[in-house]
Parts: structure tokens; C-alpha cells; sequence
């Protein structure tokens, strides 16, 4: 039997390093190399995804899990090796059902849909980018019929992002949610925007006052880089070696904000308990526990009152001209400030949600075709209407904002908002535990913060199911009412310090 | 036949990129990744070279590989085709007589020893290195045992570098060299370094000279990097993405010889023929031709007369404090200047060789058992009285300067000068062709140069052996005449601008 594990191991070790490579590499190609790397880059990148999946839907893989039964049934299932029999037994399942070919048409299309994507954008053509959204759903659908009918065909995709979710669970939570903000933002927005949040911000200074931040947050620089790219992410390499990247503009804070945020995801990957290096369960659980975490450093921490009356005077000190005569309460305010726009990833906090809300409604209308890509823009428009009251001019800012459905990421929208609402659940029982958090954010102290999501959620890695990885930190199942609560009390009388 | 053929491509084509991924992530291990995640990443590196490895091992290239002899001999032997499958059977019958498990343990021990050459010599403590030198030295004799015997032992260990050259061409070639190089060192050299060399020259600024000069080189941004680094090298993951570093210090001009030595390597890779991409075909031939190439940027033009008068005004801006009554002469004076000394990389043109050839001649003594690790040292040193006429002070600036016997990299020292020696084979011949090109490098031209360079020389690829390869740019063996030639005219009668 440890034959076998060992074995089991050895093979999964190798798959892993496999791709955590192909993560490497896709980080040199945004952030490092020479644009004209690009097409040798695209065959790289496919022969290392492609081995992955080879090496890991190795039949005897599979007949090593079934050896493996008997004792994995043995174990306590909270052991480490009960946990890699089981999350690898299910990923082997899942990846085994998917034929290679498949994989590798997906790859190849959404390679080719991100580059008209980002021309049709550019040009607001929403015309040109149509036939590639058609070809990636219909090799969704394909995807879809790999497996077992669900009670709904978009539990296959969520799964994807949000293992074990189901639809109708993100929906009750979403529907509770929604009239919820659309009466909040209704209520607090905020069209005026202090002249003082337009700058000039020096990058040189952004850049330092980012890598200040995030040194304090936990990220050592001895584990951690932080670089410049076109759009912000955050890759890990090993839990001792996460690649941050924001970008800077001069005329706003995206840079210090998006900085806190890619942080939160790496002080995720960072904390995951080193004696599942190189296993499968060396990660984050989910897209939505990881943007919770991104939210929760970027949010919580990073829009709070104690946070900025901690941050105020080196801020005021990195960008002296633009500071004069504002306070640190105003300062507080205006990071808050809430207004109903066009772009998520530039929504405040109350709004965000409905963004969110808006494309997991379409998703799961495309993939149902009730709605078809030729209505799409129309259906778009309509909804931002009626949950934001705003009137979209344009596709650029309207359907064709988003990278996602180009690289035929659906199924991933519904995990943002899923982030936010596991922040606050999380945040609460944090806030039991260390009942003076914000005063010791304002004393700029964040270890203590930081040592108890480590081990309570990071070390967890991904041990246990997204669902069952809530119940253990906080208690309960998935819960709007912390997150409406935290809104209600910071947004609902007005922002207030 | 064509089924087989497009087979092994596949193959192939796999292998390829998997080496070529490790070497991203090795570029990446020494410019990016944040120290704390070497240990991961020699567990990835690891894997990769053992992927590559069992992949292009495979029984099934070999097969493939005889089922194409009859094709292979119905072709131009010549064709791209036929090169791909001569190449690749040369590289399978080596790869394959070498056990994994060997390559495998090579690489580990070369690993520590690095690490524990890197302190001996911060502690210029050669008894500390030396157990790990046995280990590489046994390890080395089991590879060795791995292959049929050759005229010499050594012949074996220069392959690996400069595949079917024998170690008494190299010998011959050395041996004409030597005492020249002896009796123009003593003759020419200049113990007095002028002030204006020591700088300070500012880092930012060297920075942009060593850009300025690589592009005009051809290194063009779409296709090249230059980072920094500790120990300059240059990479190369497709002919479209070469990554070059150099290192800065205020007090010399290393950048700038460093920058034009890497985009030699690099020019060398990115001139491959396109059409050779991701086949073993596509890169530098051996490690002597590539260094050829980096040496004749760095020397032949770099240190070349009608290139310090070009560059001089550029030169001077750059460095207005320290450029106070210099001229162009002075500089180029300066830059050539002649003195024996410890360190094979800090060397100049005349008394590099015999860096080398005290490495080459020391190398085959202690395969051969008759130098021991113990006397090493003393032989060293002894050698270096006798060649160099300097007493080495210590074992830091002797014995444990070079990082080639951590990594178990013997056979390749002689290749760096044989690469002096090719480089002024193949600059005779341009400047058949192109008569005017130092005219054309005082008026800061080197499209033509680089041309010529690419269409003789880069295209080829590893199409042909090195000794092919030189035959059919020069028309002769390798030859040392012209190197001789070449240092007596530029150092014979003292430098003359």
C-alpha cells in the first residue's frame, strides 16, 4: 500500500511541477517577454499543458486511486493522505472525462478569441468578436457533455471555479443580494469625485508606496515580487515564490488598491502549509475562497477608516502637492466614494456585486441559448439599466469590457461576487478572535491579522471542498447576511470614519 | 515514410520545448525568482530534465529514427530533413547510452556543489570544495564509462561541447598558440591602468549605453531582453525571445563588454533560421562557434579602433566628469590595454588564451589522475607562474575562480578559445566580403556586418558539425593563423589607433 502511495505521489509531484511551470511561464509572457516570443511561446505552452494532462489522466493513475481505496478509507479523512487520495481521485474524474483533443481545441480558440477580443474592444466592434463567442460556446457545450447532466447544465462550469457549488445555491444568495444594492447604491451614490483623487501621482512614489503596503500586509521579498503589467494578477510558482503585478497610472490610486488585492492572493498561496508542496492540494480551494481573500486585504483592510488614518501621513508625505488641506477622513471618504458606472473592475464596493450579477444572469441564459450572442449587447444594455440605471454607450464599455468570455472562462463571473460575500463571513469570525484588529490596523500592525488567516484558511490549502473549507473557518454554509450587514453598517448612513 | 517522418518531428518538437521551457525557468531562477524559491524550483527543474530526457529516449525515437535511414539517404544531405534526422540520431545515440538515474545524480551534485563552491571562494577555502570536486570528478568518470573509448579520454568530455572535435586538434591548435601568446604578452604588456578607467561611470548611464550599442548591433526590443544579473549570460527560448544580462559596476566598463558579448550569443540565436524552430536544428552549433560570435562583437568590433571613434562622442556624453581630456585614442587605447593577471574574465585579448589553456591542460591531467585534486592547487598556481608569470595570492583568485568544476563542466573551457580562434577565422573571411566594414563601423553601421554573420554563419543552425560548419564559412579546418596574425598586428607593435 505505501508502494502505492508512494508511487501516486511520485506521479502527482511530477504533474504538478508540470504545471506550475506552464503558471511560470505564462507569467514570463505577460510580464517578461519580448512581444515577438508570442507565437513560439503559444506551441510551448500547449506541448507543457498538454503533457499535464497526459501524465496526469495516465490510466495507471487511475488504477493506483482504486488500489488506493481501501486505505484511504482507513485513514482519518482530515489526514493529509486521505485528503490527496480524495481531491486527486476527483480532479483525475473530471480531467479523465475530457478528451485531449478537446482540451487542446479549447486552448487553441481562446487563444485565438483574446486577440480579436482585445482588437474588437479597441475598436468597440463587438461584430468582430461575435464568431469567436460563437465558437466558444458551442466548444463549451462540447465541454458540458463531457459529463453526467447536472439539475443545471451551468453546475458543470461553475464546478470548474467553485468545486462541488452548485447554481442554485449561488442563485439564492445572488437574489438575496441583488434588490439589496440596487436600493443601497440607489440610496448613498456619489457622482462628485474630489479633485484630489485625480493626482498627479508620481508612479516612482505609487510604486513605493505599494511595496510599503504590501511589505506590511506580509509580503517578503524573499518570496514575493511585485511587477508591472497591463492587467493586474497574481501567479504562484511554489508557496515561496508568488509574483504580484499591479499597474500604474498617474492620475489614480488603481496601482495601491490593486496592489492590496493581488497581495491578499498571494499571502493565500503563500500560507498554504508547506508539507503539501508540490501535491495537488498546494493551492488555494477555489476562485471564490481566493477572491475573498483578495477582497478581504484590498477591502476590508484596505478601504477601512483604521487603515487609512494608519496610512495617511505616508501618504500625504509620498504626494505632497496633491495633499494639501485634505484629512485623512477625507481621504477615507473618497476611496469609498460609491457610484453606479460601466466598468467592474472600477466599481466601488456597493456596486460591484451587481456587475457580477449581471453577466451570471447572461451566462446562464448564453448557455441555455435564450439569450444568443446576437442578442447579447441589447440584453447587456438592458440589465445595466435596470440594476445600475446607468446607459451603456458603447460595447467597450459595455459587453466587450471583459477578458473572460474570450478565453472561454464562463462559469468564473458568479466567483467574484462568491469572494466578496465569504470576505465579510470570514472577516466576522476573524473579528472574534482578535476583537482590537482595527486598532491594531491603525497602529499598522497586520501580523496577528495575518497569522490567524494563515492558519485558519491558508494552511488549509485545498484540502477540503470550498463549502466544507467555510463551514470549518466560520461556522456556517455560504451567507449573504454578514456581507449585507457590513454594507448596511459602512454605506447605509453614509460613509462615515 | 512521410507518417514516420512528421512522427519523429512531433517528438521532437515536444523535446524541444520542454528544453527550451527549462531553460526559461533557469533564466528566471537567476534574474527574477525571489531567492526563497530555489529549493521548489530545483525539484521543477528536475522534473523537467528528466521529462525531456525520457521523452527523447524514448525507444520509439530510435525506432522512428532507423525507419528513416533509407529515407534520410535518399536525400541532399544537406535538406533540412535529412540535417533534422542525422542531428537527431547523433544526439539519441549519445542521450541514450547516459542511464537517467545518472543524469539525474549529475545534476544534483552539481547543484551542491555549486552552492558550496560559491562559499569556498567567498572564503577562498579550497578544502571545503574540494570533496565535492571528487564527487563530480567520480561522477564524471561513470559518464565517461557510459561511452565507447576514444583516442583520448578527454575526447568524450569536449563532444558534450563541441560535438567530433578531438582533443588532439585542439591540442595542436593550442600548442602553436601558447608560446606566441607568451612571448607577445611579456612583450606588449602595460601595468599602468590610465585613472579615467576607473569611472565613476553611473550605472543608469552605462545602462543606456549598452542599450544604445546592442541595438545598433541588432538586438531589436520585440526580440531581446538585457536584465541584470550576477554572472552575465544570455538565453535564448525561441529565435524570437533572447534574453540577454550583463552586470554594472561604477568603477569599470564591464557593462559594456559584458552587453556586447551576450548580444553576440544572442544575435547568434535569433539568426537561426526561422524555418528551424523548435527542432533540435535550432540553436548555435557548439559552445566554440557560439562563443565565436560572442567574442567577435565584443573584441573585433568592440574593441576595434573605427568603433571607439564611433562610439567616443556618445561615450563622452555619457560620462562628461570622467571624459575630461581623453580622446578617442586614449580610450581605445585604453580599452585594449594589455596586463597579466589572476582572472580569466577580467583578462584582455593577448593573455586570455593562456587563461584557458592552463584550464584545458589541467582539465585532462586530473581525468587522467596523474594532477590530483590535492596538488590542484599548487599545479595552478605553478602554471600560472609559468604562463603568466603571476603568483597567485590565494585560491580565491586561483584555483576557485571559475564555476565550470562545480557544475561538473569539463571539456568546456577550451571552447572559449577556440571561439578567439574561430572568430578571426571567420572575421578574415567577412572582410573579404564586405572590404569597407570598418568604415561602415566608424559610421556606426553594422547592418551589413550582421547580414553577413547571419546568412554564413546563424542561419545554419546546428545543421552541420562545428568543423563542417567552419569549413563551409572559412574554407579551411580550424586554424590559428589567423588569430596569430591578427594579435601581432593589433598588439605587435604596441596599440595603434
Amino acid at each position: 500500500m505505501n508502494a502505492a502511495l508512494a508511487e501516486l505521489k511520485r506521479r502527482l509531484a511530477e504533474v504538478h511541477d508540470l504545471q506550475q511551470v506552464t503558471l511560470a511561464m505564462e507569467w514570463d509572457q505577460l510580464v517578461m517577454m519580448p512581444h515577438g516570443g508570442a507565437e513560439v511561446r503559444a506551441e510551448q505552452l500547449a506541448t507543457m499543458n498538454g503533457l499535464a494532462h497526459e501524465r496526469f489522466t495516465d490510466p495507471e493513475v487511475g488504477r493506483l486511486l482504486e488500489e488506493l481505496r481501501p486505505f484511504e478509507e482507513s485513514l482519518d479523512p482530515d489526514s493529509d493522505d486521505a485528503s490527496l487520495v480524495r481531491v486527486a481521485r476527483r480532479d483525475w474524474e473530471k480531467a479523465s472525462r475530457v478528451p485531449t483533443e478537446l482540451t487542446a481545441e479549447i486552448t487553441r480558440v481562446a487563444s485565438g478569441a483574446q486577440e480579436v477580443w482585445a482588437e474588437a474592444r479597441a475598436r468597440s466592434d463587438y461584430a468582430l468578436f461575435r464568431p469567436w463567442l460563437d465558437r466558444n460556446l458551442e466548444l463549451r457545450h462540447r465541454y458540458i457533455d463531457c459529463f453526467d447532466p447536472e439539475a443545471e447544465v451551468y453546475d458543470i462550469l461553475l464546478d470548474d471555479y467553485e468545486p462541488g457549488m452548485k447554481t442554485a445555491e449561488v442563485r439564492a444568495v445572488f437574489d438575496r443580494i441583488k434588490p439589496e444594492l440596487i436600493a443601497l447604491a440607489a440610496e448613498v451614490a456619489s457622482p462628485d469625485e474630489p479633485a484630489f483623487m485625480r493626482g498627479p501621482f508620481p508612479e516612482a512614489e505609487q510604486e513605493r508606496l505599494s511595496r510599503y503596503v504590501v511589505e506590511h500586509f506580509g509580503a517578503n521579498w524573499n518570496n514575493f515580487r511585485l511587477d508591472r503589467t497591463v492587467h493586474p494578477f497574481c501567479s504562484s510558482f511554489a508557496t515561496t515564490d508568488i509574483r504580484m503585478t499591479t499597474r500604474y497610472s498617474e492620475t489614480d490610486l488603481h496601482s495601491l488598491f490593486g496592489s492590496m488585492h493581488e497581495c491578499g492572493h498571494g499571502l493565500y498561496e503563500h500560507g498554504v502549509d508547506p508539507a503539501l508542496e508540490r501535491t495537488p492540494l498546494c493551492s488555494g480551494v477555489s476562485s471564490g475562497l481566493h477572491e475573498s481573500q483578495s477582497r478581504l486585504w484590498e477591502n476590508l483592510v484596505g478601504r477601512s477608516a483604521p487603515f487609512w488614518r494608519w496610512l495617511y501621513p505616508t501618504f500625504e508625505a509620498a504626494f505632497p502637492a496633491v495633499m494639501t488641506d485634505v484629512t485623512a477622513d477625507d481621504l477615507y471618504r473618497a476611496v469609498n466614494r460609491v457610484e453606479p458606472s460601466f466598468i467592474r473592475v472600477d466599481s466601488d464596493e456597493v456596486t460591484y456585486g451587481l456587475h457580477v450579477i449581471v453577466r451570471f444572469e447572461l451566462e446562464q441564459e448564453l448557455i441555455a441559448g435564450t439569450v444568443t450572442t446576437a442578442d447579447l449587447p441589447e440584453a447587456w444594455n438592458a440589465r445595466y439599466a435596470d440594476y445600475l440605471g446607468v446607459e451603456v454607450p458603447n460595447d467597450q464599455v459595455g459587453v466587450l469590457q471583459d477578458i473572460h468570455w474570450s478565453f472561454n472562462g464562463f462559469g468564473y463571473f458568479p466567483t467574484y461576487q462568491l469572494g466578496n460575500v465569504i470576505s465579510v463571513q470570514i472577516w466576522e469570525k476573524l473579528v472574534e478572535a482578535v476583537p482590537d484588529v482595527d486598532a491594531q490596523i491603525e497602529a499598522g500592525e497586520f501580523a496577528e491579522l495575518g497569522a490567524w488567516l494563515r492558519s485558519n484558511v491558508y494552511a488549509l490549502g485545498r484540502r477540503f471542498t470550498p463549502q466544507e473549507t467555510i463551514e470549518r473557518v466560520t461556522g456556517s454554509a455560504l451567507d449573504a447576511e454578514p456581507y449585507l450587514r457590513y454594507l448596511q453598517t459602512k454605506y447605509g448612513a453614509g460613509v462615515a470614519a
